[in-house]
């Protein structure tokens, strides 16, 4: 842990806290301080739609500001019983939805560090904490984290427990987490996940071969076994990309094929899943957020006022499709191991007032399938670009294990 | 309303609230109070799992007790500005699981009033509210109100919003409704699932014919048009029931059919949802509550110890299997317009330290249909049993027509 002076030292520019512990804190000793704990050592800011016991959460609100709710959710209970300090509550767009916070992107001030998880991506990107909690409901985590030229990681929804974390859509709400690097952002994945390890801890999400058809054990490195597989999107669905995220994902694919694995252009309906999140998301976050219409900003009043508009047969009728062609996606990412795409469309916009665009992540969430953004720099001194690589739902070791890989590849 | 005094007379020996407003907080004009608002004159109870910005919400565990979050709930709100009085917040089971409060039941104060919504249908039955807000992960609603000898209403899973209400097991949770009548649930229910009312209200829910084969609308009453069709169990489904409850259910056929529909035996898995629920359920509900094990009582900590014991693909396959299941026990209940079914083996069991089993609402509340309980008395003197109505999903508003009308047949 460097000394904390010199950690916040950039936190009066880049503004990723909405709160800070008392200096004090980060050297209390940790609820469990013997060096085996497995986040012993680490540092971690919460995204301030998550519940602390011993912070305010406001929500990115005004009105909320100073909110104590008197308990932990059950993720920052789990940093903290694996070790981990948690020194401050990370800025969020208001709601978690679109209003953006005062952050900027360490990067580049001039620029967006996205959202609606800017401070835990700010954060980790400043150097101020080792790994941040944060929450995407469409694109929240991988935005952020891309703009940033961090690593962040939504995982399948339903593997990490909500409790405790403001809702805005529950069909896809999803806690996940940011980090410098993948090894980083796995320790905190497996203690969130709450799951008990088993003996073989790389066999514990990859044991559900009879769902997928490519039940054999993923390839410890690219020239074992059969070749392995990648999906990627046809060029329709990446209109609107700017030249040099088009020029990055090639180099990917080159990267990846010189390595030894087979490209697979995958047939997905993007382009539905986006319009089908887009109306579920504004139904649900609409009726989550109704009573906030007095003091939110536009973002959200704008989101109220759509969603609410909606009809409850708009909405059934966008159910019952999701839940019919989910399985569909399932089946076509079962053909290969990963898949990539753009985590957005370029670089950070120039601005702070905007938080940027999710489109290469809403279908993702809606498929309820796990994503991870690794940065890509494209040129020496360029800003980075975030590859999102995506897994069959559940995959999440194995997602994290070719993240782990492609990260060692294009490093 | 009637007198503070006179309402609450019996709250000594029966024990429904954890908080009450202070007496001069009934008498303030409510946030809507011309006699226009839905809601208007009627009082309301919200049970403690339930956030509530004006008084504490500590979940049914003395760790939490007088804990203030700060915010209401999207379900208070919408109450709220429909015009009713929040009067207190309602016992719940610890965690809103099966650690019994002490409230008892106002039918005899010896018995049970189930659970977990303990105080809110204890605080219908004795007239201390008009309405009260429950939640139901297993049988949390349908199996209080059933003992307590009152209507009590669990809507479609995801049709009313869940923010700021306690999470248990996300699968399931849902929210919804305890009151003397179907009439006054209907009105609480309309408020609290937030549904802009379309011209015609009767076709709020009822049109979504395309997703159940039976899309004519349903008759008005029993004599009109084709002859409906009602579910009922076979007999294998109903073992360990109270030869009364068996009587009931065959009283309430003869009466039915009388009245012109036709009785259909149904096959659904009910078994096999019980199992998954019970799985699933566990493996949520630990990592949900892990944090409180320290501080909590047998039944939660039993429950976190049998969740934390799963492993992560017995959750998986439960999951998939589950979303295998739902499309069927779908299409089997499009082929009538309602169900038939205990809400309980029989009526309120003698003793304060369980709640009584839920073996009738977990099937259905894994399938995320709507459910319904009304009270149907055997015999003068005796106590009441609960006679559970159940529909497709999305069908509440079908649902709640024909609970008006079997109210009626029955009363």
């Amino acid at each position: 842990m460097t000394d904390r002076a010199t950690r916040f030292d950039r936190e009066p520019e880049v503004r990723a806290f909405v709160h800070l512990a008392p200096a004090a804190a980060e050297h209390e000793a940790p609820a469990v301080a013997d060096g085996t704990a497995p986040l012993a050592g680490l540092t971690a800011g919460i995204k301030d739609v998550i519940e602390t016991a011993d912070m305010p959460t406001a929500l990115g609100s005004a009105h909320y500001a100073g909110r104590h709710t008197g308990r932990d959710a059950a993720v920052v209970s789990a940093l903290r019983a694996a070790g981990a300090t948690v020194v401050g509550k990370t800025t969020t767009a208001e709601f978690a939805y679109r209003d953006a916070p005062e952050t900027r992107n360490p990067l580049d001030p001039t620029r967006t560090p996205g959202g609606s998880s800017s401070g835990s991506a700010a954060a980790v990107a400043a150097g101020m904490v080792d790994v941040a909690l944060a929450t995407q409901t469409g694109g929240s985590i991988i935005r952020p984290a891309a703009y940033c030229g961090v690593v962040g990681y939504k995982p399948t929804y339903g593997l990490v427990p909500t409790s405790g974390v403001m809702q805005l859509a529950p069909s896809f709400d999803t806690v996940g987490v940011i980090a410098r690097d993948v090894a980083t952002v796995a320790r905190g994945a497996e203690v969130i996940a709450g799951v008990v390890p088993e003996p073989d801890r790389n066999r514990r999400n990859t044991d559900h071969g009879s769902h997928n058809g490519r039940g054999e054990p993923h390839p410890r490195g690219f020239s074992h076994g059969a070749a392995p597989r990648v999906g990627m999107l046809p060029a329709a669905d990446l209109t609107g990309c700017a030249p040099e995220m088009l020029d990055a994902l090639r180099l990917v694919g080159d990267v990846v094929t010189g390595a030894g694995a087979e490209l697979v252009e995958l047939t997905l309906p993007i382009g539905r899943l986006r319009e089908l999140h887009g109306l579920i998301n504004a139904y649900e976050g609409a009726r989550s957020l109704a009573a906030e219409a007095p003091h939110c900003r536009e973002q959200t009043a704008g989101l109220i006022e759509r969603g609410l508009a909606l009809g409850l047969t708009e909405y059934v009728d966008a159910i019952a499709e999701m839940e019919r062609l989910r399985p569909g996606v399932d089946q076509t990412l079962s053909r290969v191991d990963v898949v990539l795409s753009p985590a957005s469309f370029g670089p950070a916009p120039v601005g702070l007032h905007h938080t940027g665009r999710s489109d290469f992540c809403q279908p993702w969430s809606a498929a309820r399938v796990p994503a991870i953004t690794i940065p890509v720099t494209p040129a020496p001194g360029a800003l980075p670009l975030g590859l999102q690589i995506t897994a069959p739902r559940w995959e999440d070791t194995r997602l994290l294990g070719w993240a782990a890989r492609l990260e060692a590849l294009l490093g």
